[in-house]
């Protein structure tokens, strides 16, 4: 059986896993986030510690956070960018794995790695194109289009987008760039700034679903009228409790007007917008579906 | 010498030329664009004197007006879609020339057909991924990523995005869907709407010029941060004289506050939005570049 490393790379913490070419996890590590060269000597010695278990991999997949360099004829290729996670700012990832490990890495984001692993085995199965959003410390957004990842001079930042304001909401935004960008209104942080708690702490009535449902539907509109996507999963902390899908799916079609005049749009819209399938490990199992077509 | 006929379908006029597949336009024609079964005996008569006058073609490429389902798997794949041209209504535009013309024929929307001519032969040529966006009856985008043009479950419609209102601008909006969207406070109908006058007949100070800016910034902030693209090329009758390039640029990155901090942004924002290099003939020359590649 073939065996494959994946490693999702987070800003507080990183999870390992050791995967089959089926999607089957047959071991995983969690290792916190600190600078990068005490960091990845836990993730090779975790990595080591798979191969000894279960025996060895062939290929390795990294969905990390950004900003990250993935133009291969960069010479910035693989290195993270401008990152507020300062002792990261230029660290040649790609190069640190290809050095030390001598086999093929396939790298990207970590939400297109999740987007990679709802595809292969997750909740957009059959769909030739797919947007994960994951909503949570911050906002981002992986996208396949026909199964290849959206680059242009750099990945998708879909998180900062600026919206129309929910009516009556003054609150100036969390997000040290833009302020009241999409993130910086609806991300997890800003939720605790305006009401002191994080979403599932609140009541299901409360006034903090509807304002957050308000950015995540003017964002999931754009994510439609852009890219035309078959399946839209929505991940992350902010989303985890469920209760954010039906206000969002209804804001999009108050927001669209029937002018995407498709069934997937104007009857199913709860098949169009959706959890993923594969929960939290959607971005690992990710890593793991982005290494398995990688010639060993 | 190959020649291939070209189609450009607008809702007023329809352009149609005869090229080479070097670019260069050996002849051209313009019909008023009426019911489907004249205006295609028009086309078809030019498309038949093209050949006695200057040799056969045998391809041919159609830019038309949307929505139009280019989904090859759908059984409505080169139909009109739910356009407000109500004859053109489910309209089997594909199959028309398909049949008449016994030759392969190449169909996308008029602004992917006009992002094809910019990439092709225009202001984007190396660019391996580019938006042509068109700001004038209508707001639209037709987007090429690695030179594939982003379809999903329909063709992207970057213009009925609801953007955040400039400071002090109560106009309702003009688009019939949706009001305040990009297209309804920035596209032609709506500057003649609010001011009486296109904006190439107000002078370079009237504050029409800094309200469109606003909404037309905001729509290309967006354009970079999802699509991030090497080339944002603008055209329209909107854009035709020029003036909204310098505030349209100021103002996407005065949105951006430095986030996409790549030179091309920081540095060079000059060069990554920019005029078509082909000028009105971005379209009929992108239906020719759609085509030049097909097997005839």
């Amino acid at each position: 059986m073939r065996l494959i490393a994946g490693i999702e790379l987070g800003g507080t913490k990183i999870v390992c896993g050791l995967g089959t070419a089926g999607g089957e996890l047959v071991d995983r590590a969690r290792i916190d986030t600190r600078r990068p060269a005490e960091t990845l000597d836990d993730v090779d010695a975790a990595l080591r510690q798979f191969g000894d278990a279960h025996g060895a991999f062939s290929t390795i997949g990294i969905g990390t956070f950004g900003p990250v360099h993935l133009d291969p004829e960069s010479p910035d290729y693989g290195h993270i960018g401008m990152t507020p996670k300062v002792p990261w700012r230029g660290f040649d990832l790609l190069g640190h794995f290809t050095d030390r490990w001598k086999m093929p890495v396939a790298l990207d984001t970590d939400v297109t790695a999740a987007a990679f692993g709802e595809a292969r085995w997750g909740a957009a199965v059959g769909a030739a194109s797919v947007v994960y959003i994951t909503v949570g410390t911050g906002i981002g957004a992986g996208v396949l289009i026909d199964g290849t990842p959206v680059h242009g001079f750099m990945h998708p930042e879909v998180g900062h987008v600026r919206l129309p304001r929910a009516p009556g909401d003054d609150y100036p935004g969390a997000c040290p760039y833009h302020g009241d960008c999409a993130e910086g209104m609806a991300a997890g942080p800003s939720i605790m700034a305006r009401w002191g708690a994080p979403l599932s702490d609140l009541p299901d009535d409360h006034p903090a679903y509807v304002q957050t449902a308000h950015y995540l539907a003017h964002l999931v509109t754009i994510v439609l009228l852009f890219y035309a996507p078959q399946k839209v999963v929505m991940g992350g902390g902010v989303m985890t409790n469920g209760r954010l899908f039906g206000p969002v799916r209804r804001g999009v079609r108050e927001l669209l007007q029937g002018y995407l005049a498709v069934p997937r749009v104007e009857e199913h819209i709860d098949t169009l917008i959706v959890a993923p399938g594969l929960g939290n490990d959607a971005g690992i199992l990710g890593c793991v579906a982005m290494a398995a077509d990688l010639r060993s």
